[in-house]
């Protein structure tokens, strides 16, 4: 491999002004570049990339931080699966390439430490929860001035830049179809509240309710882990709440409704017939499943997309520009499948 | 931020020791190691990763290569969701972090500059194909001894690592299935034989015809790239072949298999009753789909962990043994599920 001395001397330049044209600092003669450039290209040389980025000070790696549990195929999960889609086009499309970063929950994020060693120069957090140890790291961040965004998750009173969907309006939707075709007694079963995402969708399930007179029947909140093991688990307790007259469920995402629908096929009730059955997300599972579940799609690869795009928009900015968080929220649309029919049609 | 002169006065050591501990170079007393450590921490010193590695040689990021097709959301396929899955979960234990690197199969790969700008210390390379691009890109890695490996994918005669499912085998059982479930005409849906993987596969099904005195039916090998279109765009062709006394057919992946499916339905003919259709990856759409489809499953995940460990192994090796290629085949297994029944049984 050829060396830098090498190619000053073919350009007959200097050394100095070899690393400057690969550095892209000072000021230089058109021409003097082009003359360094075509002698690298002729020996072959190629500028040390972790040099070039130290002289920078950036490594043109996107950090994206995963929340890491052991023997959970996290990338096969569609709301993984469709965010991190989203996020490799934008970064592809401005030459970044992306560093995924599997954290443990339990572990000290250290987020900020991936922005001083320089392995990242931006950071998108997927999956992050509203937990006192988070919100410290992230707080950091934002106190150090290190680019960073958040999708699908907010921190209330935070100036956290943010790309979310409307929750609140999808839940709302999915529950008002439930009530329009003639259900009363409608349960509704939510992953953990630590997700912002959560606490959003039982303020639409909510308010849907309200709106027809209604309330959340008794023992009719329930919670699961978002997997669809826990949906299956749920549905002991929903068949109980059948028997003193509990008529449909939302699920917060498909994956539970898959397995409580499943779950509840194994004690002899028919989501859709006996029972009706909500999902949410929209994944390529909802559509595939029996009964194809009616859902609401959530544009995840959008929001990864524009998650991407902004914040890289953001980390070229300066001075109190960059100091001003950014926020979108992206629309969701409920759709309508054969898990829930109207009441007497059952 | 705290500085390296800073640590060394409060270590009470010199500057080069201070950089000799984090790049840990040199001979070194335990007691001097921890001194610099501690003083370290209580400064809150972080030494630049980007500087470390470069006196180290090293980034600590594995490279994956992904094929790259625009508006394809290539994490959200089983395939590649499954194989990241395994490889990240290796890279967590052996404290490495993973770079995504989406390269279109239309541009010059370009792998080893990779190496030489050290933004990888190593590489996997998924989804690569038998063209005379892609194998001289390889054979560059090949010959400056990069450290590398493909996962399901082979070059016959070339000294690369690979990690491999046994195709062959996977697809001779399930052809050799629906022979002993009574059926003769059976066609053979493939996807395209730059990938090993398919040539592999239609070696398998030969071979099962072959045993059983059996050859593929005229018109009856056809092509598809994998994708659920391409299935569904094939029911036209597999709908003619059934009015000449076609059978079944064994189709090379879940996601052609399904839009085989979709497309015979259309046209009024039902898998599983009126035509034997069998899927091939095992993946959850195969389990969800309707009918349910029989399918050979393959341990991506663990093909993933496997590339990413043996790596890991390789590259921590010098001078001959580095320099020896290894190699992986992980078992298929044949699932069975109701899209194909014994025949006179439909």
């Amino acid at each position: 491999m050829a060396t830098r001395k090498e190619v000053a001397e073919l350009a007959g330049v200097s050394e100095a002004t070899v690393s400057r044209v690969f550095n892209g600092v000072g000021p230089l003669k058109e021409a003097t570049r082009r003359k360094v450039l075509e002698a690298a290209q002729r020996l072959g040389y190629h500028p040390n990339a972790i040099a070039q980025s130290f002289a920078l000070g950036r490594s043109g790696n996107v950090g994206v931080v995963l929340p890491h549990v052991p023997k959970v195929h996290l990338f096969s999960a569609y709301y993984f699966a469709e965010i991190l889609s989203g996020i490799g086009e934008a970064l592809r499309e401005n030459g970044r390439d992306m560093l995924v970063l599997l954290r443990s929950p339990d572990e000290e994020p250290g987020y900020a430490q991936l922005f001083r060693t320089r392995k990242i120069d931006a950071c998108i957090v997927l999956g992050a929860r509203d937990v006192p140890q988070q919100l410290a790291a992230l707080r950091e961040l934002r106190q150090e001035g290190m680019p960073f965004c958040l999708v699908n998750q907010r921190y209330d009173g935070e100036r956290f830049s943010v790309v979310d969907a409307d929750h609140v309006q999808g839940s709302y939707e999915a529950t008002k179809h439930l009530v329009e075709l003639g259900y009363r007694r409608i349960a509704f079963m939510n992953g953990s509240p630590e997700y912002s995402n959560s606490r959003d969708r039982l303020l639409g399930y909510r308010r849907a309710l309200a709106e027809a007179g209604l309330e959340p029947p008794p023992g009719g909140l329930l919670e699961g882990n978002y997997s669809r093991t826990s949906g299956l688990a749920a549905a002991v307790r929903v068949g109980e709440l059948r028997s003193s007259g509990l008529e449909a469920v939302v699920c917060a995402n498909d994956r539970m409704a898959i397995g409580l629908v499943q779950g509840l096929r194994e004690r002899g009730v028919a989501a859709g017939q006996d029972i009706a059955v909500v999902g949410y997300d929209d994944s390529d599972a909802a559509r595939l499943c029996d009964p194809p579940l009616t859902s609401v799609s959530v544009p995840f690869y959008e929001m990864g997309r524009t998650a991407a795009l902004r914040l890289l928009a953001a980390a070229q900015q300066s001075g109190a520009q960059a100091a001003e968080p950014f926020a979108a929220t992206l629309p969701t649309k409920l759709v309508v499948r054969s898990s829930a029919v109207r009441r007497g049609g059952m």
